[in-house]
């Protein structure tokens, strides 16, 4: 058996981030920068006014009281001509240009218009600069707007679209094929004769893809036949970045996904026997022509699913130009204990967790273990990497990897 | 001013999730069930063989170095219809139904089969029942599988594949309108003109209803004119479920969104200020009618950003039919001091974080607070809660609340 880092680092060792491509900015969230965006245009591009109120000059408002005299209005969108002498002020809207002469703003909340709205009550003192938003506060030319290598967050596509961009250059987004093998599947609703199972592991294999941000493709179910697993894998192959398969990589008779692999792929294919339970089978390659990534897990539902999060995913991040490749690994607080056998192995055990007024995540339920054990440990959000013959006991730390995207089924502060 | 709990509260007690519609389970990750669903059939579906080896009697191997005769061969997807006796044996495949007669399964790594395979060595002791995966042994007819309110995980499309099941019923994924306004707004890439500048919010919002899982609309930029305002809210009405609006909510002379928000929905529309910075002013109502939620935010595009956190997006969820609306608030330990003024405001205060070697949440650095620095807090992963006044030293613990779905920028448990 070789140790679970040791096939994580020599998957990883072979993959290299797909070519940047232009994309439109709106498609990009969620795509990786292959070249940094370095700013064109200061922002704010004029000093303009963080409030409603008036633009004044400061020295007229030295102390709080004095009555102005109001020589205009601007408005967020206006280019103003005019210019503020003593004793003026103009009535300004929030984001409006200030105009010249004046160097300090007081909100509508300090002011008194008289009726015609021809003179102002400047209730306090205001000092130079106050309400003023200066010109590149937030952004100067020339500077670093998100990095090479940066995932596009939405926050970026506001900050480059204020700079008028409309494409951004980054790593295409994989495309990743899905191929279920084994005589025993059948796909859909159709009715199950005995020996027969329903696919499990294609759909949640899709939507594993879809929902961490690649492009799957279903490359539908094949029979243990040679010829028909290579056919699959060669369908991926085409057009696809990296194939994922289930079944086939064990020791079984008609176990021909290891030898398709091998076929494609010559002697850079390694199957190997991971000291990693469930997922101990697991063929690997990449094709030698264009270097397809093809991912051959165990078929076994809890298998496929690990393997996806320890092999796949973190493969296709690389692929994706991704600098960041695992979930964040943290150690957790046990509130029950967990016992473990003594096999060789670094046993992945699923289970749930809460956050804790402590501050730190609390896994609260350790769930069934079985490869085969899909609907036991659906609702799990971490992870937990146990170590060989380890015995933890309750209040004891685990390490665990946080299983969801989005863990807003955490409750606020409390366990 | 109205505190923070309080309008977000408000705005929930008028919100009810869109009705239940069947979607394709390749479509529903994401989604949340209407309605629980039930198994239909047991998982597995028939006992069989969790590894490659020879299916036998117990009794015949109560001790190791038995040497039985091998009957047949069963495959994955076979439907044996051979019994295996005493002193028998039939070579199984991991996933093939075990048949008639045998108890246990011995692992091929523990047998030495003779030349011609006709009989074997069985190297050790095997207990009943060992290697069997008892039929139902994941899931019984009748159980709960996911529970209404649930929102789908690939596991759980893989479980519900697993029952045959092709399509769910969930609640209508939200759409969503974003409506950009402002005479001073430039869309793309144009030339700016003097008081003009780039549409950011719009962008932003689409990309943050796009990853929240929630379908977008864009229903471009108008003008600060209350004729213009009203129309592009009604086509959002006409379409969506529900509207955002970003600018003219405050106390500026063509502040026109509330206005034409009140006037589609009468008394219902509040325009309030909420103690909270950035985005004290805030419009909310829901049409008379259809119940069509708008959302007026203030036009800062920070305080877009805080808003669609704080107001917008747990809405959504409910509309969506999830029942935790929140992102986890998480308490964190600050590696640096925040010092706040006293303003009767809670400060929503973007962070950076990371995990700690404790296996809690750092705050490791605390972003400039402007509501015009959109770049200044792209790059944030939290969002500090601070209430009014607060000074907080260095190893003080905060609240934040996690902004990104994504946590996989944090390290591998070291600050």
């Amino acid at each position: 058996m070789i140790p679970l880092e040791e096939v994580q680092a020599f998957v990883r060792s072979t993959i290299e981030a797909l070519p940047p491509v232009p994309v439109a900015l709106a498609d990009a969230v969620g795509c990786v920068l292959s070249e940094p965006v370095i700013a064109r245009e200061p922002s704010p591009s004029f000093a303009n006014s963080s409030m409603d109120g008036y633009a004044l000059r400061a020295e007229d408002a030295a102390e709080g009281g004095v009555q102005l005299k109001v020589i205009g209005s601007i408005l967020a969108g206006d280019a103003p001509t005019l210019r503020v002498g003593p004793g003026e002020a103009v009535r300004i809207m929030t984001g409006a240009p200030i105009p010249a002469g004046a160097d300090c703003v007081c909100m509508v909340e300090h002011t008194e218009a008289d009726d015609d709205g021809r003179s102002v009550r400047i209730g306090r003192a205001i000092a130079v600069g106050e309400f003023i938003r200066r010109e590149g506060d937030d952004v100067v030319p020339g500077q670093v707007l998100v990095e090479a290598g940066q995932p596009l967050v939405p926050a970026h596509v506001g900050v480059l679209a204020g700079q008028g961009l409309t494409s951004v250059r980054v790593h295409r987004r994989p495309r990743v094929g899905v191929l279920s093998t084994g005589d025993e599947l059948v796909d859909g609703a159709g009715a199950l004769v005995t020996g027969k199972i329903r696919n499990m592991n294609g759909p949640m294999l899709l939507a594993l893809l879809a929902t961490s941000g690649f492009e799957a493709v279903d490359l539908g179910v094949v029979g243990d036949d040679l010829d028909g697993v290579r056919e699959g894998l060669a369908r991926g192959i085409a057009s696809c970045d990296a194939v994922i398969s289930t079944g086939g990589v064990s020791v079984g008779d008609v176990d021909f996904v290891k030898t398709a692999i091998a076929d494609l792929c010559g002697p850079r294919a390694r199957s190997m026997q991971v000291a990693m339970r469930p997922g101990k089978p697991f063929t690997f390659a990449t094709t030698p022509d264009r270097g397809i990534a093809l991912f051959g897990l165990a078929g076994n539902p809890v298998s496929t699913l690990v393997g996806f999060e320890v092999f796949v995913r973190p493969a296709l991040r690389l692929l994706g130009g991704h600098r960041s490749l695992d979930r964040p690994t943290v150690a957790m607080v046990l509130d029950e204990p967990l016992t473990r056998s003594i096999d060789g192995k670094v046993h992945m055990v699923h289970a749930k967790s809460r956050w804790g007024t402590d501050g730190r995540l609390h896994v609260t339920k350790v769930l069934r273990e079985g490869s085969h054990l899909l609907n036991s440990v659906a609702d799990a959000d971490v992870l937990l990497v146990v170590p060989d013959g380890t015995g933890l006991a309750s209040g004891d730390d685990a390490l665990g990897i946080l299983l969801r995207d989005d863990l807003a089924t955490a409750v606020r502060g409390e366990i």
